[in-house]
């Protein structure tokens, strides 16, 4: 993979799909790791809004950004530069997209393609890098892993998911508390809608709190939803403790593979009402079993939540954002780089790499023996291998009671193309 | 208000209603108080579930939790004891109620009544002092507010209130900064639902984030909503920074009074659907606008987020139990110790005190001219006095990862009376 270059040549580094509370982590570390070698790396020009920054040449000069501001972005969630969801076709279907990539990069003499995103972006980088050698100006594209969902392969985990996990358990611990005192009387079920359509990596972290003695219910997406079975669950947690909170990922779904969000709710035009599946899960006890109950969905807070991120996740997010520029420099190609876990206690693990080709639109969904039999919680070997990313709190710091979050100058830098249709 | 006593006497502490992120920490006040009076008070019974366990004769007995367990209590959020929903009836339509409390207290020998809660408990501790004087058992009932409502009179704040607010504004600006990196493709406007049934502070603490640069518009429950004002105030906003924040109060509702988020909605089966105000509001900006939207609901994470909790608030929460304690061994009655507000900047305040008989029933909407002519935003004015509210963060310990909370052993007092039917 690795291919020779001496020319001192600029980068560009982007932000795609759904942000994280860490992934500007990752910016801080791949912005001051290229500011340490400027022999060989000059400008670091960043996509406004992802790609789209790169297809039509809105590039910021993070040049412009003082040390202090690229520090902050550590402790800063959200994309810095904007993030888009916008996924290029196939070489095939879109060989002008690649292209324009291309010329942009010649145009900006950017030699290095720092690409910071899930597994879509794996493959829009793998094929950065294919194309780059065809039309002649290769392109080191490293692609810096970062999603929420936990669900690229290889990797042990992904940079935001430690945060959100983080979110999850002590936002499911400090609410099980509060339907605990309330259920002699009122509330007995509390309902907590948490992120993950397709990977149940989000709402296991729910059941790190079992330890903590909180009755507990987990509907993942791995597994069909049986009403009946899950009912009879939830009235045995409630006879046994008196109270119980249920953990749901929005992806949640029948054996039909109907998602739960979707159980047909209309508005008052009848028009099919986009809800959630806590609203539905909550209503279904009410009807079977006629508990009080509420419900939350967490949605963008449990992404974004920065002040209560993992340690360890923003540790790492920054390490494999700094790590992708020495393997640039190293000369290495179409990689990404991974956390490769050496021990779950004490936790301890190395930074790998892995090739793109094996990355891109790979799904990693939780091992079956990360579930317990019955479908509706987590085995201790899960346990084992969530506890080390939650630990660790990395405080942002306040004034006035608010964090101080970094917003960037963000300057533009002089087209020298003609402009490009999306 | 002031009566003569002499003797030792036990004391009785519940918590009612809604528990908060710092009802315990007024609890440990309450009792680290009352262990330094050990000549005047005995010892401490809780009432379990609240004034059920008054009634029920289910008493806790604290002096079974280490000095330590009750300092933890200061950083675990919900009700340590367990709290209820339960309304006693005016002394004319359920005299019984009242009757068996001070039964209980005699048999007890509990001189002192300490009840943390809101309006409703206020009252209920009110005509505690009155039955009792009345039987001839007098009792030194104190009122210990908290309501994440804010909406107690007299006092400038309430226990609870405080970390809501800080809750609400660090969350909406962390979804702010993540919806402001995906508006450009994706997300353009993100509502946020927050608790308020009848008074909006909790929503205004949304409009703190103004200040950081975030577009956002406010739906109280003080202001009749108007769809098309609304929508047009959203479509200025997104036009002008390309994208908007919306937080609604669960008590935001229609010129006719019916709420929004009983806009109508059904299940698959056609049955009213008990759903939030935001889904409601997002889908109305999607119909309107066209523009991609999320929600969330915070529910009960709110009121039970501890570990982003105010560290003025859950300052105010200890001083207000202590001072309860205080206020009964100094012979007051039928009181309610209150934060009254010196200035704002610098933030001073004292503890001062409120007869029982003007705070009962009384409750605090947000003044007119703390919310802007429009209706959607707060005012400086507004801003001036939630500030210090939200000020300085009081973190829990945490081990691997999840907060330290404490569960107390909650050791029954032996019965000494008939039960009692609820």
């Amino acid at each position: 993979m690795a291919t020779k270059r001496n020319d001192k040549m600029n980068a560009f580094y982007a932000q795609s799909g759904g942000v994280t509370a860490v992934i500007n982590a990752s910016a801080s570390g791949v912005l001051q790791t290229a500011r340490k070698h400027k022999d060989r790396i000059g400008k670091v020009f960043a996509g406004r809004n992802g790609i789209i920054g790169a297809l039509t040449e809105d590039l910021i000069d993070t040049s412009k950004e003082s040390a202090r501001a690229i520090q902050a972005l550590r402790s800063t969630p959200s994309g810095a530069f904007g993030s888009c969801r916008f996924k290029l076709k196939s070489l095939e279907a879109n060989r002008r997209e690649y292209e324009r990539l291309i010329d942009v990069f010649r145009a900006h003499e950017i030699g290095y393609f720092f690409y910071n995103g899930g597994g879509d972006s794996a493959d829009t980088c793998f094929k950065v890098s294919q194309i780059s050698e065809t039309m002649g100006f290769p392109v080191r594209a490293i692609h810096v892993p970062k999603t929420v969902d936990n669900d690229l392969p290889i990797t042990d985990c992904c940079p935001g998911f430690g945060s959100v996990a983080k979110y999850v358990a002590v936002s499911a611990l400090e609410a099980s508390f509060d339907v605990r005192s309330m259920a002699r009387t009122s509330t007995k079920v509390f309902v907590l809608e948490v992120m993950g359509r397709h990977a149940g990596w989000i709402a296991a972290a729910g059941g790190l709190i079992e330890d903590e003695g909180i009755p507990i219910v987990i509907l993942f997406p791995e597994i069909a939803f049986d009403e009946k079975k899950f009912i009879a669950r939830v009235d045995t947690m409630v006879r046994e403790h008196g109270f119980c909170t249920v953990v749901v990922s929005e992806g949640a779904h029948n054996a039909d593979g109907s998602f739960l969000a979707e159980q047909g709710t209309r508005d008052a035009f009848g028009h099919a009402q986009l809800g959630g599946a806590a609203p539905v899960v909550a209503n279904m006890v009410k009807q079977a079993l006629g508990h009080k109950f509420h419900w939350a969905v967490a949605d963008y807070l449990q992404r974004a939540a920065r002040h209560i991120a993992s340690a360890t996740d923003v540790r790492q997010a920054y390490e494999l954002g700094a790590r992708a520029v020495e393997l640039a420099l190293a000369g290495h190609n179409a990689v990404m780089p991974t956390i490769d876990r050496i021990s779950d206690a004490p936790y301890r693990y190395r930074i790998g790499m892995a090739p793109l080709a094996k990355v891109a639109n790979v799904e990693k969904f939780m091992p079956r023996d990360f579930i317990t039999e019955d479908g509706f919680g987590i085995t201790e070997k899960c346990k084992r291998y969530l506890r080390p990313l939650i630990r660790g709190e990395d405080y942002p710091t306040y004034k006035d009671g608010l964090p101080l979050y970094a917003t960037l100058k963000n300057v533009a830098v002089a087209r020298k193309l003609p402009t490009f249709e999306l």
